[in-house]
């Protein structure tokens, strides 16, 4: 049983937990959070122990890996951290909005040896998985062209928006980790574009978009389409089509329900998408949790590590220079 | 080309008559109706000869064969003119409400060697022959279960109703040789039920229903099941399942259009379904016209004819009676 | 927190009990089964108490309620023995196999008032419930017509069929609680076909059915058609479908994955469906542990209980009745 | 009825012919093609007058339209012999490869009010007008997003490649003009890419892509994503996407029949997409001669006019700027 402690107990932070407890091979050694009350309250809840500092996390015997899921601003320190202390990290993304930070932290914790895995969640849903296979096995040849369709079912909060690092950086990035994922190879060109369509004012006042469109090329040509939006009202729309010489795979939506009703008005009618990450990507954060559970216990590299979350960073980046000048990035031109 | 007289041109009639008109090896040899205003109509509109009667068209050198699409009480005595004239007819269904007539008509009929083919032109629908083809081809193994989901859009008027010889002869005959086609061997026992649940008043009066079920049997133990219903507010359900030991095949309904919606509400809202046959058999009809061309020109039996419909009217005269009595009843009971 | 003790620990009492460690609002208060290794191993992986005897669960006061996953002859008495131990119990179907012994324990546990649950989990799916609610919220209108389809995956082992009592009630049991739950009053026809399609040798042997079709008919004559295999080899199909003069709804079917596959031979190609009961039914199943224990916490009669598992062993026998006589049987000639 | 004279009776001309056949307000004035023995044989077998010269047919007092399906370079002056001889024109698209042709062409037309309408057929679709429609109507609210998937069945022969003008004029043209008609107002950016995956050395003979993406921006920011193949295994893919404040419209594409297929390896199984646009888009085919005929008639401006065609050419060639120098491409710096 690998005893994983959480930091950071904010809605994602105490659904790891959960699945923590829930896991047959793992157990959760404890908790940390830096708002007490909360901390207090998922510790009795779980009836497991609340830490008092990350320090005393780090310290103990009793921890033999830890969860980063506290805020933004403090993973690349916790990372740096968890490497001191020889503690396998499952870190929430992004590392840092700064790519400066994350490259510094990346030389600070370069030939550790300690298992660090990033929280690409989406890697882990059986839809998109099987789209990846599709990809590797053959089955629709040669790869071409990826779509991935990615938006959110409601504006997050204004608060959320302007400490969020802007859409390239909070939503998208999710998208680059997905194209890197299907695409198989590195991608050298991005062209992005953004809009301010669902609350301009807001957008505005923080220089971000709201709607936005990326294209990205690998060096064999290979294309990438993202397409993102802050608010897709039928719900959260997550599809990912990958395209090749033999055939298209497609990763489709889920929802609600299995329920199909025909009326008057119409036929086929089915309940609206699942709504929000929490529930619609539940077993793939399950899932998630049992890829970093093997990878420490076989002391292999996790599947998606911290180089990872540094190429999506970048990318992301790129979009934000395209986006900006109105013209194709290399990815070279990037960090 | 094959010159084809079409008789009556009512709304079946008249779509026939349309159908010669674009076949391209058939043509339209003339119209009769014993409405004159009709007849006279669809002459002047299709630039076609108007019968005087049907004894011209039968007389006629200029007819190389007859479309029957006049009053059911008229067919039986069309075939035995149309058989006496030696044309070849296409004969819409049914041959007659009276299992009587119908036997009788076969006697006339038998043996003469002109080409008579039923109107039973769902077999010619592309979906329903795939799941034929399905069931031959041996994709789904051999067949166990057959599912077949008909109901119309909407409660025909009380006139017709009332002549209409009751729901088993006059809408479920249609699946009765639907189960047939799809089964691919004689069915041994029919069990079915019936309700008035759409128009209860009209029903009582007519001693008819308006939904029913009915369950076929083969004598090899293949299932078929059948639901009915005169009003399906979501358009024209046609639906055929074939389920076998190696898989299913489905003949999935049509809506009006390829558009799907997703809103708050919901998604992937279709458009209701196709209303009524004349446009959702459109294809049908047409390839149905180019089976009948294809065995006259080739002096073959058609792939539906007089006998089919004869087994039709049997089955049909088994539900009432199942219904009747609430008991299966073997088809060797009825004529 | 609700201390419910299972009993049997076979396939189904095992997940029940992982269920319940689950539940935030239930405990496990330990675990019984005859096997004793069997009850060891579960007892030592979950870390609850083994109980010796179904004596020493009825009889502890650390025991709040009872969940029965024996073998299906000792429900009935362990239902009598929780009553007589006033332990609220959640029985897995059937009751029993004998209309008479669920008979002369109804009369036993008649007016006890300790909540007694039957286990058919259908009910608590998300999409059969939803047809459930658009019939009740009349979105669909007034019901006329139920379809039930409802197929295996595969044959059950020999052994098991033997001492299943047969298709009807081990297999449609289920089919006619869902049928009576859909339909929302009481069922008073019965006609029932069976064949021997899958494997005739050890239907024979069995006196059995492996493929049956089962038409119901209310009092008001509402239809219900239930479609039964012993195997589907495309996976477990479930699908509900409820019509009426509004509009129609159905539950869909599950698929292992949202994976959609393109290419040379097809389009829109999915995964095979979830296989078995326990994937397919795994949401469902922890919402009847809920359901349990907000009857049980709040006093109420449980969603569905003893009656309904009664009133479905006497349609089963009904349709047993029907298929050797081969006529509609009134359920009023039953029980 | 109005009497049309068709230009070039290669398989889009000859197609076209047959439609005016069968319009019920259109009759066949009579065919020209510069291939003698294809231009005898249509007229043979359509049974009309053949024309000698397109002079003969401009001359002809006959004549009271003309649809123009001879070869790209020859639109452009049958476009102004059209418009000297006041007969107005459904020319199929392009209206020639070089901008300055169609500017000068333009100019000389201009003020003539001779209608000429564009080919471009998919306007006439069914499932993309109900997208423009649901955009109209305000369905799916403020439009923020559309994505448009457009990939050919297989690649074109080579010696149609290298005569195509290349991929944005000959095949993306249509999106483009898609593109406008959902989007509704003139777009001002375009950003494209291309690559050569599908036959690198055709392609790269020609200075031609086989695969693109273009991404289209209005000034009021909304978003558009073309993406282009020249061969897609599974069929002719064409999907059109819109998505806005209130929900998404979505154009499904067609499979050549309603079968589901069920086995082992998979559930819900389609056939291939339909192969080709003239079978994909014969309802918007007929549907085209219906406008034409309608505008004509009733002396209104065509849905889709010589500028709808200008604006797509001058969209191409930004397009190809654009993936030249890897940079967004202002419309305003065109033509």
């Amino acid at each position: 049983m690998l005893r994983i402690a959480v930091l950071g107990v904010g809605r994602i932070g105490r659904m790891h937990a959960e699945n923590i407890v829930a896991h047959p091979r793992a157990t959760l050694a404890g908790i940390f959070d830096v708002y007490e009350p909360s901390a207090k309250e998922i510790a009795e809840k779980l009836d497991v122990m609340r830490f008092e500092s990350t320090e005393a996390v780090f310290a103990s015997p009793e921890v033999d890996a830890v969860l980063i899921a506290t805020s933004t601003p403090t993973h690349a320190d916790l990372l740096e951290k968890a490497v001191a202390a020889r503690k396998p990290a499952l870190c929430e993304k992004p590392i840092d909005l700064s790519l400066d930070r994350v490259n510094a932290c990346a030389t600070k914790i370069a030939g550790s040896g300690v298992p660090i895995m990033l929280g690409f969640v989406r890697r882990f849903d059986s839809g998109h998985r099987a789209v990846r296979e599709a990809v590797e096995n053959g089955t629709i040849g040669e790869l071409h062209q990826v779509v991935i369709t990615s938006r959110d079912p409601g504006m997050a909060p204004a608060a959320y928006i302007e400490m969020s690092g802007g859409i390239f950086r909070d939503m998208t990035i999710h998208d680059f980790d997905m194209a890197r994922f299907i695409l198989g190879e590195e991608i050298s060109q991005v062209s992005a574009t953004g809009s301010r369509l669902v609350d301009r004012a807001l957008m505005e006042k923080c220089g971000d978009y709201d709607t936005v469109t990326v294209v990205l090329k690998t060096a064999s040509g290979k294309q990438c389409m993202i397409s993102n939006s802050r608010r897709a009202v039928y719900g959260y729309d997550q599809r990912v089509e990958a395209f090749g010489s033999a055939g298209m795979a497609i990763s489709e939506n889920r929802t609600l329900n299995h329920l199909r009703l025909y009326t008057e008005s119409g036929t086929d009618h089915a309940a609206p998408l699942m709504n929000f990450f929490i529930d619609r990507y539940a077993d793939a954060f399950a899932a998630e949790i049992s890829a970093f559970v093997d990878a420490v216990e076989q002391g292999k590299a996790p599947e998606v590590g911290f180089e990872d979350g540094r190429q999506a960073l970048l990318l992301a980046e790129a979009a934000i220079r395209s986006a900006a000048e109105g013209r194709t990035v290399n990815t070279s031109e990037i960090g």
